[in-house]
């Protein structure tokens, strides 16, 4: 797609410069990527809905955290964004402080409430008497480090964006478990996303099984996955959110391993619509490349 | 049970006096009720699993707010605790704060986050200017608006807790959605927990439906619910947790509407593992009662 190459993607993400988020987007869209910087999802979804930005990157889970359950509401409030893309990201976060300060010098450290969760055993061991203080992403926590200027406090961040606020790293790879992975979405209006023919992946979200009672009823659900296993479309992953304002009943969000144009998806999907299940495709896209 | 009903349980709860774990413990021990208070869910496993606490009360979703993780993971932790009982209470928040104070007094408003969140609407409306403050649960922000002895400052909780603290409620309901149910667990050492003959429900996790790839294979998830279908027991919740360390790969919890000696979920759990799943059944239990 070399014409599309050349123009300029605007693209919302939560967090600012040198952020996961900022990461994956320059990754991504490559020379394209002009970021808007955002402080929550939901600005992101709105700067994508009224053509503020041409895309949005939204993080939809962490392989130790679990799903980002605001993320999934969003597409809720804002049903005219899909999902055009996605992609991994390893994370490997590093402690991050003025320039020659010691591990013995910390008393404080800022970060995104997930990061410190992340890093808490490393933590633990290493500064037992020091305070965590959330702050709304990993690197607005480098810009107040640098900004309070004392080396008793530091952060926890992506280690690339320590150069950016004139810091310096002073331990990598503080992460507990390094098989931390977080997945990224790409999100575009829908009127103008264009048909990806690479797309092997969908994501949809079922309103309604078949009944409507205060139960998932026996095989209802059973009934709505056999006509992915029917067709042999793999799932590679569901989840339930509640449904506002009606206790007890939920949406499930399915990803599956075909594209909605496929033959067998067109037949599951006719199948899911004959049981009488309410359902919306969130989007077809390829299978997104792991980043480090 | 009349003798049972004699005994004293030293409940392990989240939060402290007039928080709504302790009213659900109220209901559903009764006089028996000694709470044990707690600041994290974490402690009060620990409490029940080392017998310092002989039951302990949990919130494990709300209607609005969806699972609470935290607490699924912890039954990953501690595997010798089972479920014993459920409860459901309809929340109502109330804005409590000092004898005499007025709306337009109030500049700050503390309470655990999720109390904070689904008031939104209300705070917005009424008091757009106010400084949300997040605490660790909802009976600890009214100590704290006591402790301040300010008019300026008043906190989002129980109705019930507001005469507790020698505050007064301002303003009822205040809640955005009344729909807002939690539903609490009643969780016991294995060891000592006593079946209940009028169990109708059972909850269970399956760590491995069959296959060992990154990727729900077509029809793994398929097969494992139609071991319940096949025997016409319902589900009334399906949760996935990404399994610590195995990146894309999750836990399933499942509730299934039938006991664990019910012969239709012995035959149940008898195909699942012929399947090659791997579960553990986390407790049977009576269906819980709903309070107000």
């Amino acid at each position: 797609m070399p014409n599309i190459e050349q123009v300029e993607a605007r693209v919302a993400i939560q967090g600012q410069d040198g952020s996961y988020h900022d990461k994956v987007g320059r990754y991504y869209f490559g020379s394209r990527y002009k970021p808007i910087y955002n402080a929550t999802f939901r600005e992101v979804f709105k700067d994508v809905d009224n053509g503020q930005a041409t895309h949005g990157i939204v993080a939809i889970e962490n392989s130790l955290y679990g799903s980002i359950a605001q993320v999934y509401d969003l597409f809720q409030k804002f049903s005219n964004i899909v999902i055009t893309g996605e992609t991994y990201l390893n994370i490997h976060h590093a402690l991050i402080g003025l320039p020659n300060t010691s591990l013995a010098d910390i008393s404080e450290i800022h970060s995104h409430p997930v990061a410190l969760a992340q890093c808490e055993e490393f933590m633990h061991s290493q500064l037992p008497e020091v305070s965590k203080i959330p702050g709304s992403d990993t690197a607005s926590s480098l810009a107040l480090i640098r900004k309070l200027g004392k080396r008793s406090s530091a952060a926890i961040a992506s280690p690339e964006a320590a150069d950016k606020y004139g810091l310096q790293i002073l331990q990598t790879n503080i992460e507990d478990n390094p098989e931390n992975y977080t997945r990224f979405l790409t999100i575009e209006p829908k009127k103008r996303a264009q048909f990806n023919m690479n797309a092997d992946k969908s994501s949809l979200v079922i309103h309604r099984l078949s009944d409507d009672k205060n139960e998932l009823k026996a095989g209802t659900l059973h009934n709505a996955l056999g006509c992915f296993a029917l067709q042999a479309i793999g799932l590679t992953k569901i989840e339930s959110r509640p449904i506002i304002g009606r206790a007890w009943r939920y949406n499930f969000y399915l990803d599956c391993s075909a594209s909605e144009t496929d033959r067998r998806m067109q037949s599951a999907l006719h199948d899911l619509r004959t049981l009488g299940a309410e359902f919306k495709v969130l989007g077809s896209y390829e299978q997104g490349q792991t980043i480090a």
